[in-house]
C-alpha cells in the first residue's frame, strides 16, 4: 500500500549529544546536520508526514521566555518522528516555589525524558544543563548569544536555492546587538565558506566585529549589489530599553527592504527574515510576498533541521548502533 | 483479537476544503456530515475510542479568544483519528510581536500543518484565512457570525432523537444578538427543513428576523406548547457593554426554562443548550438535570461533528483515493 | 528485533475505579499498587520507555491550582502507555463563565475521558467528582486532604531500599498542618507497618496527632537517631496568612538537614523531599546531593505509581477481561 521512505543512514561519525551553539561545531559537524535534515525533509513529504524513528521517546521544552513559534516547532519535529512532548514554562511553576533552575531541569530528567530543549534570557544556560544532565540537551535561544536551530534552517534555506554556501556573500541586517539568531548565522556560515556582512545603525552594530573577521556596514545600500543573501532581522522593540534609533520611519528609511532595493540587487538575490517579520519596518510587503522571498521556506525548515537534531542527539547516546525496544532510535543503512 | 469497526465510506460528492460556516452549504453537505458524524460516533464506541484514518496529520488550534471546551474537543476529534495537534493562542505569540494575522497563519501552515481551526472575535476571519491558505479551515467561532461545528452537533443531536429534522419547530431562546450558535443553527435547521423561532427580549431578539423568514418572539410562554427543540442560549455577561434587561432575576422569570414550564411543553420535548449552561439563569437545575435534557449527548456529539468535518475536509484536498504513506486519509468503502 | 518487556497480569482483586485518599485503602491495595508500579518501571527501563497498554485511552487533567509538575508526571504516564491527555485549567475555563464545577467535569467526561485527575483546594472535591461521574477519578491533591499518588510514590522509593516497610521508622519534617503529601504519607506507611513521627514547629504540627496514634516531636535533633526515612517537606510560604515561625532561618536552624545532622542520622537513613525543594531552608545542598538523597528517584517513581494507578483504575471498568478494540486494557497473564 505504500514505500517505504528513504531514511537517512546513521552517521557513524556522530558524537554529540548537545547542540548548545554553531560556534563549538566543526564544519564537518555542520554539514551533517544539514544533509539529515534534508535527508528527513525529503522523507516526510516537505515536513507534513510522520516516521517512527524516534517512537517512545519524549521532547521537554523547558522555556523561560515567552515563544509559541519555536516551541511548537520542536515539538511538531518530535512528534513527526514519533516522539511525545511534555511543556514546562516558568510562570506557574515550581521555581516560582523558590526551586533552582538545576533542580527543575533534574526533576524533568528525572521523569525520563530523552531531550530538554530550553530557552531563557540567560546566556550560556543550555551549557549549564548540559553540564549537569544526562539527557540530550538543546539550546532553544539563550540570551543574546546564539540559537544555533535558527541558524541551521537559515544555512539550509540558503543551500537549497544555492550549489554551495561557500563563496556566498550573506548580509546580516538590523539589530545584531541584541540578536542570537545573528550570532548562529555568523558562525555557521563562516565555517561553510560564506563571506558575512553585518550591516545596522553604529548603535546596534558594533565595528568591533571586524575584529572577529566579520565584515561591517553601517549602509545598507552601500553592500546591496554584492550579496547573494539578505537576512532581515526583526527590530526587538520589546528588548529596548532606550531608543537605538531617532524613530521607526528612520530605521525603514535606511534599512527596510522594499522594491527600490530590490531592484539594485543581483538577479537571483535571495530574501530571508527569522520571523515573526514586521511589515513596513525591515521589510516591505512588496518583498516579503515577492518571487525572491524564502521566509516561510524557513519555517519549513525549521522542522526539518530540529528533527535532524533531535535524530542525532539521541543517537549518539546509545550503547551500539540497535534500536531498542519502541524507543530506541531505529539506525537505518 | 478484535472486529474492526465499520468505517464510513469517503462520499465522492464531498469537494469542500474549508468549513467556514452553514449558511452556505447545501442541504446534501450538511447532511453528508451529520451521516459521517454519526458513522465515526459509532465506530468509536461513542466517540471513546479510537480509529487511525488520519495517522500522521496534524491539527492546529489558532484560537484569539479564551476556550477550553471547543479547543479541546477539536484536539479531541483530531487525537481520536490518529492525528497530531499544536496549539496557538494570541497570548506571548508573534502577534504581540507586531505580526499580522496571516503571517501568523502562514507561518503555522509552513510548519506542515493540515488543518488549522480559527476562533476570532472578529467575522469573517476563517474567510479570510481560507483565501490565503491551502491548508483546511476550520470556523470555531467568528465574532457573532457563525460557529458551525455548533449548529452541527446540536442537528446530530436532534436527529438522534427524531426521524427527521423537517417538520420539526426548534426554538432558540436568549442573547440571538450576541450568538455565533444561534446563527449557525438558523441556517443549518432551515435548510434541513425546520421551523425555526428566535425568541428573547427585543434587545436581543431583532424583530427584522422576520423578514429572512425567521419567527420571532418575545414571549417563551407563547411559543412552548408548539415547540419539539427548545435551545437554550448562555447570556454571554461577558460581551455586553450595558445591561439588555433589567436584572438577571427578570430574564430567569421570563425565559429561564423551569419545571413549570417543563409541564407546558410537549411530552417528547429536547432541552438542549450550547453550554456551559448557567443554572439559575436560563435553566433550572430541575430542567437541566431532567429526562428530556439532551445537553451532555451535545458535548458528545461535537467530538464526532469535528471528527466527521476533519476527515471530510482533509480528504478533499487528496489527489486521489488512494491513501498516502502514513499520513494519508484511508478511504474505506 | 525486540524482546517484549514482560508485563504485569491484571489483580483479579482489584475492584477500584477512583484513587481519591490512601486513608480507605486496605493494606492489600496499597501493596497492588507498589507491586504494580514496580512492574511497570521495570517495563519501561526506569519508566523511560512507551508500553501500549493504554492505547485509545484519554486522559483529562483537571486542575484548579497551579501545578506543571505533578500534572506533566500523570500526562507522561498516560503517554508511556499510549494513552492520549487532554488539559483543563480553571483560568479562562467555562468556570469563569458561571458553570459549575460539577457540570464542567461532566462535560469533560461526555468527551469520551476515560480517567479525570483532579487537584483542587477544597478537601473532598475528588469524592464529589466520583460520586458524580462513571470514569475513573484520581486525587493529584485536595486542599490539605490527601495527595495519595505522592503517598506511594514515597513508600515505592523507600520499598526500593528497604526489604519491607513494616518496621521502619519514618519522620515527616516540616508544615504537617498544610501538607497533603503529609497525610497520605501518614496513612499509607502506617498500613503497612511503618512507625511515624511527626516533626516540626508546634505551630504547624498538632499535638492532637498522638490522638490518632502517631508521635509528634518538635525537635528533629530529639529524633534523628531512631529514624529510617526522614521526608522533608517543603514551607508552603504561599499558603500561610501569618507566619508560623519568626524567621526562615529560625525554621532552617531547627529544621533544615545538613551534614551536621546527617552526621547523628543511621548510616543507611534515606533523605527523601517532595519537591520542589529549597535549598537552604527544609534542606541543604550537601543533604540534598548526598549519597542518602533518593529525591529524584521520587520523581521517576511518580510516572511509576501515576502508570499503575491509570491501568488498575480503568481496568476495573471493564466488563470482562477480554480487550477492546484499539482502547481495551491489555490485561496479561
Amino acid at each position: 500500500m505504500t514505500t517505504t521512505p528513504p531514511l537517512p543512514a546513521y552517521p557513524t561519525t556522530w558524537k554529540r549529544r548537545h547542540l548548545l551553539e554553531l560556534e563549538s561545531l566543526s564544519a564537518d559537524e555542520i554539514t551533517t546536520l544539514l544533509d539529515v535534515a534534508q535527508q528527513l525533509k525529503d522523507a516526510t513529504d516537505g515536513c507534513r508526514r510522520k516516521i517512527s524513528l524516534l517512537g517512545g521517546r519524549t521532547l521537554a521544552n523547558l522555556f523561560f521566555e515567552n515563544s509559541t513559534r519555536t516551541r511548537n516547532s520542536f515539538s511538531l519535529a518530535a512528534k513527526r518522528l514519533g516522539a511525545d512532548t511534555v511543556e514546562f514554562s516558568s510562570a506557574g511553576s515550581s521555581v516560582s516555589k523558590g526551586e533552582t533552575f538545576i533542580d527543575t531541569a533534574k526533576t524533568i530528567q528525572a521523569m525520563g525524558v530523552d531531550w530538554v530543549v530550553t530557552r531563557h534570557q540567560t546566556p550560556g544556560t543550555p551549557h549549564l544543563l548540559a553540564r549537569e544532565l544526562e539527557c540530550c540537551v538543546l539550546n532553544a535561544g539563550d540570551g543574546a548569544h546564539e540559537h544555533p536551530t535558527q541558524g541551521l534552517l537559515d544555512m539550509l534555506t540558503i543551500r537549497q536555492h544555492r550549489p554551495s554556501l561557500a563563496g556566498l556573500t550573506v548580509a546580516l541586517v538590523g539589530d545584531i546587538a541584541h540578536s542570537r539568531t545573528a550570532r548562529s548565522n555568523m558562525w555557521g556560515l563562516r565555517k561553510l565558506g560564506a563571506h558575512v556582512i553585518v550591516c545596522g545603525p553604529a548603535t546596534l552594530v558594533s565595528p568591533r566585529w571586524t575584529e572577529l573577521g566579520f565584515e561591517v556596514a553601517h549602509s545598507l545600500d552601500d553592500i546591496l549589489d554584492r550579496c547573494d543573501v539578505l537576512n532581515l532581522l526583526r527590530i526587538q522593540f520589546e528588548r529596548f530599553q532606550s531608543r537605538p534609533f531617532p524613530s521607526v520611519h528612520e530605521y525603514a528609511n535606511r534599512y527596510a527592504m522594499n522594491g527600490q532595493r530590490m531592484r539594485r540587487c543581483k538577479s537571483d538575490i535571495l530574501i530571508m527574515a527569522p520571523g515573526p517579520i514586521n511589515r513596513g519596518v525591515e521589510i516591505t510587503p512588496e518583498v516579503a510576498d515577492g518571487p525572491h522571498s524564502v521566509i516561510l521556506e524557513q519555517v519549513t525548515n525549521g522542522i526539518a533541521v530540529r528533527m535532524a537534531a533531535l535524530w542525532l542527539l539521541v543517537g549518539a547516546t546509545e550503547e551500539s548502533s540497535t534500536a531498542a525496544i519502541t524507543g530506541g532510535v531505529s539506525q537505518h543503512g
